[in-house]
């Protein structure tokens, strides 16, 4: 835990802890597993649709579609067409995107981190409850 | 961006992009604004129920209730019944909970400082398809 990670304030006017903050609309598109592995997959660079499905293992077609629409839609990556035969689609991420992944790999590695305590908190309170 | 945010590979034999994965689980318990918000809350100390309720505007009984359980499944957060008259239920972060929150408020800033650019981002995305 660090400065940067701290419970600092934002200088915006907007708190995703009130009812009709329009905040919430946007946190609740980044929260999403697949936001997190796509824009984790895009870390080193563009990649192309298949490559992005063969990175994010498991992901169906209709998933990947739907979440790369949403990135775009929300400014978190470019979709460029290169019209070339087959016609070629990279993925890249935008400024805001590259500001946006290490939060997202913060979560990933937090997972993968404290998979194993989480397991045992399970079972913990699975037994109890 | 700081160095501790940055894409460090963890130590863990655990990746989220595997496909069977054990943390994908994880990735999708932590993956949800609900989620998100209720950490945030409880960022200064315990709070009772009616009090996360109060703090997390407009978030019915049910969802509430529901985020409470899973976090305290997970191991992120303690219930604590104190058999008073009401009886009174304490929330409080566990370590790892306090690990956590860090980076989910950082997930929350994110979207209070980038609003704005993601709402023209939407716009124009609308506008071309």
């Amino acid at each position: 835990m660090t400065s940067t990670l701290e419970n600092s304030p934002t200088n915006s006017a907007y708190n995703a802890l009130l009812a009709g903050c329009p905040t919430r609309e946007v946190l609740n598109a980044l929260s999403d597993k697949w936001v997190g592995l796509v824009v984790v997959s895009l870390a080193d660079g563009a990649l192309r649709y298949s490559e992005i499905a063969r990175t994010v293992e498991g992901v169906s077609q209709k998933m990947l579609s739907q979440t790369l629409r949403s990135l775009e839609r929300n400014g978190m990556i470019t979709r460029t067409v290169t019209p070339s035969t087959p016609i070629r689609v990279d993925y890249e991420l935008t400024a805001l995107g590259a500001e946006l992944l290490p939060i997202l790999q913060a979560v990933k590695t937090f997972s993968e981190a404290n998979i194993e305590n989480i397991r045992d908190a399970r079972v913990l309170y699975d037994l109890a409850n």
